[in-house]
Order: C-alpha cells, then sequence, then structure tokens
C-alpha cells in the first residue's frame, strides 16, 4: 500500500473538492503493479503482459442500491465484491485474472476517504489472484456505479458454456446461498447471524476452481452470480441439455437453516437460487474422477418433448421457483 | 448486421419490458465477431487473440447529459462516439484496438429501439479498426451511463506520455476545435454550422495516427480528449519537460471562426481546449521528417525555474484560458 504524503486531503473531504486529476492520482497509488505489467495507469491505455497471446476479457456492472448498499458493507468490502465478480467470470472460463479497470461514476459529494478504501478493496481482492487494477476512469454522476473490465488468461482451452453432454455429472465447487442468507437478514434491519453477513459483504471465491475444473476436463463452467438454477440454466441453453438436480445432494448449512427459519423461507431456496457467492459450477463427464473439493449435486440429460433444452430441474421435476435474480 | 427475427420488439418497447437476457440477446445480435475472437459473447468472458502477447487495456467512461446529450446527438452516434473514446487510447498508444467490452446502465423507460441503435453506432465505430464488440454488462440504473473498455496491440513499444526531450518537435494528427464548435452551437439551441454539429456528433478519428506515429519514431503521444492544452500538460508532465505552442501553426477554419464570432469567443481557444475530435498530439525528434498528415504546432523546452516542468506556453507566454475540461 502506498503511503500517502503531507498532501494527503482529509478522508472526509467531498470529491468535488479534490478534483478529479488529484482524486485519480490517490486512487492510483493504492493499486500495485505486477510484473505482468507493462505499461501501469498513468498513460492512454495500460500494457498487460499475456502469457498465452489469448487473453480472456469480462466486464460486469454494479450499482448503488442494487448490487451493493453503503449501508451494508463498508467501501473496502464494496470494492472487493466488486473485483470479485469479474475476477470470477475469468474463473468461470477456467482462467486466472491478470488486470483489472475501473469505470466509475460517483456523485460529488461522496468523500475521498471512502474512494480510497474501495480503491482499496479492489486492490486486496486481485491480490488474491495476482492481478492488478491497471487503469480506468472516474467522472461525477448521481448515481454510484462501477463497472469492472478483467483481462485473464487460461492455460488451456477456456471452458465454455455449451460444451455439457448428457451422462455428464453436475459439480460445485464453493459455497451456495450464503451471501443470500446475508441479504435477507440485512434486509430485514438484523446483523446476525454474522457469518452470513460477512460472506455477503465479503465473498470467499474460490478462484483455484477455475483453473482446477479446466485441468479435470470440465465440458462447461460457468460462476453462480444469478442463483444456481438461473445459472445451470445458462448452460442448459447453451449445450442444448437439460439439467436435473437432486436435492439430497444440497446439505444445507447451520446458519442458512437458521435464517431461512427466521425469515420463513425454505433454506434451500437460497441455496439453489441465491448469486453472489461466486462458486462454480462445472460438468464433468462421468468418468473424471473429482477430489473432494468438488460437489455433484445433479447430472445432464439429453432433451426431450416433454423436458426442452434449457430446463432444470429439480428431483426430474420442473423447478417451480425463481430461478435466479433478473436486473431488468 | 444480424437480421432480426419475427421476435424482434416493437422498437419503442420499454427496456422494462423486454427483460435482461432477451435485450444482451438483441443487442449482442449486433455484433459481428472477427477472427481473431476465439471465444465470442455469451461465455463469462470473451477470449480474444492478441498478436503480440502484450495487449493494450483502456477503459472510458460516458455520462448522459455530461459526455452527451440524447437531444444533441442520435443513439447511433452516441455509440460511435462512446466506441470512438477508448479506441482512441489505444490509437494514442500507436496500437489498434480489437476488442471492446460496455458496462452500461440504462433507465428501465429507455426504449429496446434506442439502445439498439446505440449497439449500431458503437459496432460501426469499431469496424473502423476492425475491432469487435466481444461482451459487456447491462443493468437498470436511473442514470444513462456507459463504460467501455478497449483490449488491442501495439506493434512494437507502445508510444507513452514520459517520453518527450526538450528540442523534440510537437506536431498534431487530426481535427482540432470542431467538437467543442459543435457544443458551442447545439448548447445555444442552434444547429448551424451543420459542419461543427456533425462533428460532435461523429468525430473522425484518425485511426491511423497512432500506428504511423509510433513507426516515424514519437517520442511521446496522447489523443486530445480534454483539450490540447490540458493534454500536452500531461505530457509535459509526464516527460518532466515544457511544451511551447505556436499560435502561428494553428490555422482556424472558417466554420470555427464564424462559430467564434457567432458565440463570441476566441475561436483560437476553441482550437486549444477543445475535446472530443480525438487528434492525436506527438512528440518527434527533429530530425524526423513528418509526412504532411501531421502539422508541427510547437516545441519541446527544458523545465528551468521560470517555466516549471508541465508547463504549457502559448508563444513563450503562459497559456491564460481553461487548459481544457474537468469532471469534478
Amino acid at each position: 500500500m502506498a503511503v500517502m504524503g503531507n498532501s494527503a486531503p482529509d478522508p472526509e473531504t467531498p470529491l468535488s473538492e479534490v478534483g478529479e486529476f488529484e482524486a485519480i492520482a490517490l486512487v492510483t497509488a493504492r493499486f500495485e503493479q505486477g510484473d505482468h505489467v507493462l505499461v501501469p495507469p498513468g498513460d492512454d491505455a495500460a500494457q498487460v503482459r499475456s502469457a498465452s497471446g489469448m487473453p480472456l476479457f469480462a466486464t460486469d456492472v454494479l450499482v448503488d442500491a442494487r448490487h451493493f448498499r453503503r449501508d451494508w458493507a463498508s467501501a473496502e468490502d464494496i470494492g472487493r465484491r466488486a473485483a470479485a465478480q469479474s475476477l470470477s467470470d475469468i474463473n468461470a472460463m477456467g482462467g486466472r485474472a491478470t488486470a483489472l479497470t475501473v469505470g466509475l461514476t460517483a456523485p460529488p459529494d461522496l468523500s475521498i476517504g471512502w474512494m480510497l478504501s474501495l480503491a482499496d478493496g479492489l486492490a486486496a481482492e486481485c491480490a488474491e489472484v495476482g492481478a492488478s487494477v491497471v487503469g480506468g476512469d472516474m467522472t461525477r454522476g448521481d448515481l454510484l456505479m462501477l463497472s469492472v473490465s478483467a483481462m485473464g488468461e487460461a492455460s488451456g482451452d477456456p471452458v465454455r458454456r455449451s460444451g455439457a453432454r448428457p451422462g455428464d455429472v453436475v459439480a460445485v465447487r464453493g459455497r451456495l446461498g450464503w451471501a443470500a442468507a446475508g441479504v435477507a437478514v440485512l434486509g430485514r434491519g438484523f446483523r446476525s447471524p454474522r457469518v452470513v453477513v460477512e460472506a455477503y459483504r465479503r465473498p470467499e471465491v474460490p478462484y483455484d476452481a477455475g483453473p482446477e475444473g479446466a485441468r479435470l476436463g470440465a465440458t462447461s463452467m460457468i460462476d453462480v452470480s444469478d442463483g444456481l438454477v438461473a445459472d445451470v440454466g445458462h448452460v442448459a441453453s447453451a449445450s442444448a441439455v437439460v439439467v436435473d438436480l437432486q436435492r439430497s445432494a444440497f446439505a444445507v448449512p447451520d446458519p442458512i437453516a437458521a435464517v431461512g427459519a427466521a425469515v420463513g423461507v425454505d433454506p434451500l431456496d437460497l441455496v439453489l437460487t441465491g448469486g453472489d457467492d461466486h462458486a462454480l459450477v462445472a460438468t464433468y463427464p462421468p468418468a473424471v474422477k473429482l477430489p473432494e473439493t468438488w460437489t455433484v449435486v445433479g447430472s445432464v440429460l439429453e432433451a426431450s418433448a416433454g423436458r426442452p433444452a434449457g430446463a432444470v430441474l429439480l428431483d426430474g421435476e420442473p423447478y417451480e421457483g425463481t430461478p435466479g435474480f433478473r436486473h431488468f
């Protein structure tokens, strides 16, 4: 972390009094640059080494009061979550992110201290995979919004959504429903169970799962951002197959069961439809011997008249709940 | 351009009635994918071939009513301008863009037709350099905002801001002040001179200038987005030198002179401080023989007690006007 000089403004200073170039300089000083960054921030574009010569490229948008809430999470946590979303996209292709850029609009009364904590969160999450924040743009806007773009590398062919085949198993690595339980709790004005609130604030993303899944021979992969049912639905559609999830495969963790009981929702629904934990779900040929980090939760079936391609079943029956979060 | 099927919604349909995934599918269908796109839109990340193995990476944010106005330009023009801003960043490094992603927030009452025209504008501007729109994210927000990220390639070392040396000449390729004259006219409720209004709506970006400048041996380069004085100021700061611009080097085009007279501003100020035309300004060692596409407009001087590093002079005197546009 860069040490601020004597000229560092009071953290409470609103952005409108700091000035665009000064704010950018202060934020940029928070971003350590890896050896793979050939041209660091400060020019019209950064330059990053691509080991494969075939970089991955993804962008996600987060909007205040929609994808995060400033009263529910600290600036640093919001930075971590914003970075995690794009880093997880690269993970889901079987790759590892190397560089991030951040486009940001911010209301002028936002403090420079909040912004620097956001930057620290972005940097901390990037450090988990060895990525660097190499650039971006910030401008005034009445809406606080982050658009995070990630560049990354896969060591082999990226794992796509379209490769699932009938007979494959469906397996998950990472947590499901924890962040959704946190949201359910926070949305009702509570701050406990602490463990689900923390899960919402700071997801534990299984960043090794993507490269591991690729190495194990995953035929398809996706990260759970909209909710498991919605996201395996994307795989089922892209692969023109049906996915059948097994209810018995999902052990509902105690804190999620507690939240379900407290707020009156089926805890399994939190597990099946909650996003934001950034678990990975992959399909594997049945012969693949999976390490115990992966949990088999279902199987891939052929589409047929009664079960069209793209369908997601639960124990052979159509899933009746909302599959996941939709923006519009 | 993809041909819409029978299921294409009425162009007036608000986004809130189209649904996120349908809107993304409709928009994505507008984007042709080049052969260098190895994984096209539809997965968690796209994959793009990088010829050099050292891709360039840049992001710019555009906000409604701040960087564009929907009553001043069509959706297609706004798409072109949004793409141009990031494509120009790659140009300014001496490179050529290969891929764009677009993060977008849109109010739910925006029509799907407007959005598809925006997509057409993005695609059309990308086609000028052979880049493809490979991904992005769209979400509801009360503010219409675009965050455009570009990936690109330089054939040699990228040209940075920090390489200008005393004795170098300063040269420009592209138009200066045209878009600013257009804004001056539109801001007063007029629609003519047509040629400056069109220049604002659809910039003619010199996309060959970046690779050409690199080939010619430019020691530094930047695109004029904040205004010439502000942007050569960035070069002067990064290079720890002073730039002296020569008033006589700037031929004020007739339409800009006419706008200056009509709105009561010095037309040279429009030329010196207007952004948005995306001209390139570069410094070259004096021995370099420049083709006539480049206009020498000044020289690089050593910093001294009376003229600190980063200063921009006009005929040897400090420039007195506003150097360019500042966001906060």
